[in-house]
């Protein structure tokens, strides 16, 4: 079959879905349901050919919509798939700005002082009589020697040994896998001394989007960092509909696994073209993700992840190699994974709070990171609490009518005059918008509400005197931008109903805080210092985080905006054996708070649920900067 | 083409000789150069359609006699291969007897009292608030408590693990692999506790025959050993022949690893079958081997082990599992290597060392293995040297002309009369004899000694007045059997080619022997105990050796026969992590003497050219046996 405007032909397996094949294909559509059939997120159009639908109905009428994950072909039918069911691929994440609005927080990922991957040059001398009489002997002896460790080597190392030893007369270049712990392991065994340095990847695996950042081990530079959707997105927005899949559907936890080392890869495929680097000479990856991602990554049973008591397979996870897993690297390259402490607190909260500075100075730290979940790490650095509460992904530009992630054409922030109701807004790249990310999201609801659009309780109040507040079929709706003014001549607009999932999200955060700051009996001001990290974009628009009751209303100094801090924790265990170790500790120390039945969460959750809070004591500075009017609500 | 009897089609790969394509369908030729059309072993009979030599000469007369390995099939020709050009197959050797004529060596290779792989059954409780939070760490937990090792996993193994700890309400059964040192890494987990024990394969890697003994660990009970020839010596008789064809025909490494690995998997299927074991079920192996073999198996570049200064690519092996190898056991089984000393003193050598009760009681001891090579080990357990020497495989049955392994058929022990030449002897079985084994020649040898059929220089005494002595136009000859008594109706010789062959064994393992002990600066009568490994047979004719010098003439009951000793190592590691903590001790106490140019061993060679020697004050009681006769020699 065919699909366009791609023009890619693939061959369609036996009793496989449009979806299927499309995301075999490399093309990703958006399926918020798994494949239930039920968001109708992944229309495709029938050009030409038939297909045929769940009953057996043939379809056969060009022209006609179809939901590809319950359709199949019949024949070779050709199907055009629309921009707007469509996932992105391949935007860039410059990293440019991550740093944000509020200024880096003490993020010390920093230079390269121990790397996961060494590259030792060694002139290795002539066996001699009296010496050490084997080859792998006297390799192992030097290798030990330079780097104080003992020193291992699949047998595959030592197959051409003989050769590589005296093809330049002792002189090889070594890469050398290091772990947190005592213990070397031979990666690669090359003839001569290689000027060039030695490469590894650092892989944030989140939930919506991937993140690949190549690094030159020696110096710690980065050399290029790129992301694009996961295309496991096609199988399902969240994690729980991910593990469904995986779970229930034969050979689903296969497909998820595929779809993701495919989304890994062509990201690696990607960097290592701009950058003139073969894969092959990346020797070392450290991935951080969610559970949830990081079992399907590895292609592990993620069933137990959702069913009570909530067991995840591991939190620490063997060391593997790239060609075991699939990865596009030096098949032997060493593939580390961030521990996690539980099925919904994974390596990217644990590698984002060690890196993150979190309790420098014993001081109490929140760490707040929002991304389709929203997790959260209270301490000192001496304890840890850590808990989870699924804010779905709607910060994240996922499951809104006009989201989109921090990329090109996004509107990342906007201003909302009170009177006139008019409009302001910037876009990432300065041109025409063509969605809405989510500072512009936190943004444009905090300016809803000080405008007077929405009242505490996210409706719209009745009576508003501006063609952007407009009735549809389908509901209430504010228009941010007009067709006129978009990169795709549609409105871009807030439904009520995207009000609703933006009010949920950010009073699950907020009540996941809530919720911590109870356990350990401490009153938000206690906190010294909060470290919010997440996909917003470029920057947290803080005021605005604050003034939806998205977070603490504490004094504004004591946060920081770390950004991408899964990927930072990635990276920072890439350039140090002495920061995966630190991880590891993190990991060993956090206690995990289960946010379910009898916990106080629900109730926090509900009274959460309002513009900023039903209880106002907790947001007094922010009402006296005019957040919000005291009207509406309970 | 087509092979007959057999009645194989065979697919001829591009430029693939006759002998490789028959040793890809299992045929494994006799080919004592190495495929160089020198030896004229693997002749085969052209039936049917045409073949091609090396200069293109395209021959099509049926009937035509072939070297297999100069030839090359044009279209699909058919050949006869005749059961003299061919190696014998899945012979047993049954042990029965092992122990031989002077009783068993105080060999310690006993009960299983900590096997390589432990079965642990464990009944795991379900997760638990407080408890550990993962399926791994509970599991990882439960097996150090039962072990007190730390544990690790391959990947592989976390896949499944979440349903199989479920399956049966936590009751789970788990091969655990160890090593000498601290660790254990998990083979398999399965769900419910099963009642079979494990199994293991000890395997004998020699250059002529390999022998893999099948043992369930949890008794240490020996299920079954089978031999068969070394499908290698298709390739070359000896170590160097392998080495050069492995380092020098394009794939030849490639070649003579599978060619090894289809000897012992073959073996290990038989045992399989006959035992109704799966192959899958056998979960750890572990192998010993000189160090050729070692490479070859393995599949490392062997090429400097036969060039100055004799450097093997490794000693001590990495652990590798069967699966990587080609191994037909359980893909994750672990694969241990018994580590070497030099390149021409292998695991067998440390293994059959340790085991055989070398040193027992500080007394110094004398360990001669007579293999294709001869390998010799002198010490008090404290401090051991070690040295080789390349005898050849005549002992083995190799390169006579009626020469063969100790099998069904085999003349094992012969007595010549001294007056009429008469000639007794016994076979192997008891049926008509095949051949001679090395038991039957040493035995011969020293019987036409005695006899004076020959004299010391191993020539035939001029005007012998008996039809058993005959000359032929390749020379002189001495018939042991008569076709009509024999199971292929052919005489069985010696000749006097056979005889030069013999006495140049004999004179490499003498001088082995001295160049030792003049090494260490002892005289022989001040070895207190002479430990024997090898194939000759089912046991060592003493008298025999010691009458025709190729071993000391000391007090008999010093001397014991401790069979095949390269497979009681590997039996005794399998069974034991405290023996292979052992054996890797002696390889790394074991200090290597050269025994090349300038060290004294070509002038003890030449000395031991004589039955027995020329020195005739060292077989001084054997003279007096009546071994032999004063006459002839220099």
């Amino acid at each position: 079959m065919r699909f366009l405007p791609d023009d890619l032909e693939v061959q369609a397996g036996e009793g496989e879905t449009i979806l299927e094949i499309a995301a075999r294909a490399g093309i990703v559509l958006r399926g918020a349901c798994g494949g239930d059939g039920t968001c109708g997120r992944c229309l495709v159009l029938l050009k030409n050919g038939a297909v045929r639908d769940r009953d057996g109905d043939v379809i056969a009428e060009p022209g006609t919509a179809l939901r590809a994950c319950r359709s199949y072909p019949v024949g070779d039918p050709v199907i055009e798939i629309p921009q707007t069911s469509r996932l992105a691929e391949h935007q860039v994440l410059t990293g440019e700005g991550e740093d944000g609005l509020l200024g880096a927080g003490a993020s010390d990922t920093g230079a390269a002082d121990d790397p996961l991957l060494a590259r030792v040059r060694l002139s290795l001398t002539p066996p001699e009589p009296g010496g050490i009489p084997d080859d792998w002997g006297r390799l192992q002896a030097a290798l030990a020697g330079r780097t104080g460790q003992p020193v291992n080597a699949d047998l595959a190392v030592l197959c051409d040994l003989p050769a590589v030893l005296r093809a330049e007369a002792g002189a090889v270049t070594v890469d050398l896998g290091l772990e947190s712990g005592p213990g070397a392991k031979v990666v690669t065994v090359r003839a001569g001394h290689t000027a060039a340095p030695a490469y590894g990847v650092a892989i944030d695996l989140g939930t919506t989007t991937v993140v690949v950042e190549l690094v030159e081990l020696e110096q710690g530079r980065t050399v290029g960092t790129l992301g694009t959707y996961n295309r496991q997105a096609a199988y399902g927005d969240d994690v729980i509909s991910r593990i469904i899949y995986a779970a229930e559907r034969p050979g689903g936890r296969r497909q998820l696994q595929e779809a993701v080392l495919d989304t890994v890869n062509s990201l690696i495929g990607e960097l290592g073209r701009r950058h003139g680097i073969s894969p092959e000479e990346i020797r070392v990856a450290v991935c951080a993700g969610n559970p949830t991602m990081t079992h399907l990554f590895l292609g592990v049973d993620p069933a137990f992840i959702r069913l009570e008591p909530y067991t995840p397979a591991a939190n620490f996870w063997p060391l593997c190699r790239a060609g075991e897993l699939g990865l596009f690297l030096h098949p032997r390259a060493p593939v580390h994974v961030l521990p996690g402490v539980a099925s919904y607190l994974g390596g990217d909260i644990t590698g984002g709070v060690t890196v993150s500075g979190f309790g420098a100075g014993g001081e109490v730290t929140l760490f707040v990171d929002i991304g389709t979940n929203g997790e959260m790490v209270l301490g000192d650095g001496d304890w840890l609490v850590g808990c989870a509460c699924s804010a779905g992904p709607a910060f994240e530009g996922s499951g809104l009518s006009s989201g989109m992630r921090a990329s090109e054409g996004a509107i990342e922030q906007v201003g909302i005059s009170a009177g006139g109701f008019e409009v302001v807004y910037r876009t990432i790249g300065g041109g025409p918008p063509v969605g809405i990310c989510g500072s512009g999201l936190i943004a444009a609801l905090a300016g809803l509400t000080r405008a007077g659009v929405i009242d505490r309780a996210g409706r719209f109040v009745p009576g508003l005197e501006t063609p952007r507040w407009r009735r549809t079929a389908a509901g209430e709706e504010f228009v941010l931008a007009w067709g006129r003014e978009t990169g795709h001549h549609q409105d871009i607009v807030l439904t009520g109903a995207d009000i609703q999932n933006l009010l949920r999200a950010k009073a699950a955060i907020y009540a996941g805080v809530r919720s911590m700051l109870a356990a350990v009996g401490l009153e938000q001001d206690q906190v010294a210092r909060i470290l919010i990290a997440g996909g917003f974009g470029r920057f947290l628009p803080l005021r605005d985080a604050v003034a939806i009751g998205m977070l603490p209303d504490v004094p504004r100094q004591r946060y920081a905006y770390v950004g991408n801090a899964s990927l930072q924790g990635a990276r920072a265990a890439l350039l140090s054996r002495r920061r995966l170790a630190m991880i590891e500790d993190t990991a060993r120390k956090l206690t995990y708070l289960e946010l379910g039945e009898g916990t106080g969460f629900m109730e926090e959750f509900t009274s959460a649920l309002f513009i900023p809070h039903t209880d106002l004591s907790l947001f007094s500075s922010a009402r006296e900067e005019g957040a919000y009017a005291d009207r509406g609500g309970r």
